[in-house]
């Protein structure tokens, strides 16, 4: 049994205002609740039709009807597992070799399949302007099946943290230096632009490389999605 | 002004079967639908809020109320733009250097990206395993951006198709070979399995070699985002 104004609590924290107010955020589903319970992540209250089926040590979980859950759920088919985490203090510090700047990503699937990416790639690091999507979005959340618990990710002024930064800064654009013929180094910054408009012009003057992946054959195809392209370079930055 | 027999038409157009029992099949936005018009797809019937705004030569086109089109839309907020077109008839030959086998991909959003890849990569021909979702899914449709009309999309046995090749074949697994390692030959087949179980295991028998993208750091992530995983594959091949 849930009382009222906690389902109507976490109902609101589909929204980024109620979160940002509140200092918390929904996980959904049982192997992405299970492994964000096992990081240092902090659970307020976790949620279960079954409870016994979940596994995550010691933490208290409150039973609930499959009509509790599915009104607080953002998902149009609840799974039966909901957590509700505090968000994480923010961690200034930049921790890894290569740093990933996102400038405009719009696309909640989009980041949440970039910050997969980041974990798989061991880039430790996100830097978002403030206009990228949050990544506490119900939807990001979905498509980072946990690695949010690993890739610290933070939101600033790109022109004061790039303008602060001593690594080369490598920008991605439409007519950029082909990848492949260019050597990457051990440590930079690369930025992925607006999944419309690119890299924005503040932030382009501030690049001190350009970089674009090649297309093969006709010039149709506007563009590729930005986290396919992100998935390249990523790869690029690792071999 | 539209018909109700026809606004359920095109509504019904949302499911697989009702696409398959009138050969037809829905796009919709004013830039996918004038890239579409302008190929060799065969319009049924275009519809729009506003026709005046909309590029497409000669065509015919109705003009409807907003309430009417979102009667037919697949669109939580319908854009003024909406296309019947008829599905093109199925073409078996291969014309690529480079095929790409889909085996079980499930997810409409991954399909379309990987539609839109092989269309960026040049890569004409995707042969599906008969349980991948359909091409022609409204969500599939919108995550291709209109290359729909520039890849030869086929559903078949793969039993058969990749029985029948002289071409290596080389599958997808988490095991398998260090795609850095390897210098991939100027054609062959390609094989990316579904979301969760990977290549399906009458599939992998008959791969010739095994191809895997190294992860970095710590293994924590499970796998790859499949569409993440062909972006980076497809863009060894072509290098």
């Amino acid at each position: 049994m849930v009382v009222k104004s906690e389902l109507k609590l976490i109902k609101s924290l589909q929204q980024k205002k109620c979160r940002i107010e509140h200092g918390l955020f929904v996980i959904e589903g049982k192997k992405t609740l299970e492994e964000v319970v096992k990081s240092q992540m902090r659970p307020y209250k976790l949620f279960a039709v079954d409870p016994s089926n979940l596994d995550i040590g010691g933490h208290e979980v409150t039973q609930v009807g499959a009509r509790e859950l599915s009104q607080m759920s953002s998902l149009k088919n609840p799974n039966g597992y909901l957590g509700v985490f505090y968000i994480p203090e923010k961690v200034e510090k930049i921790a890894s070799d290569w740093v990933l700047v996102l400038d405009g990503v719009q696309d909640p699937g989009n980041l949440g399949t970039i910050i997969r990416l980041c974990d798989w790639f061991g880039i430790n690091d996100i830097v978002c302007s403030n206009d990228t999507v949050d990544c506490y979005n119900p939807k990001v959340l979905q498509a980072t099946m946990g690695s949010i618990t690993r890739v610290n990710i933070q939101y600033r002024s790109l022109s004061t943290f790039l303008g602060s930064t001593e690594l080369p800064i490598y920008g991605t654009f439409m007519d950029g230096d082909n990848v492949n013929t260019i050597t990457l180094p051990k440590k930079g910054i690369l930025i992925m632009g607006n999944e419309g408009k690119g890299v924005s012009s503040t932030v382009a003057e501030l690049c001190t490389d350009r970089l674009a992946i090649p297309q093969f054959g006709e010039q149709t195809t506007e563009s590729l999605n930005v986290a396919s392209a992100t998935a390249i370079l990523l790869h690029e930055i690792r071999k």
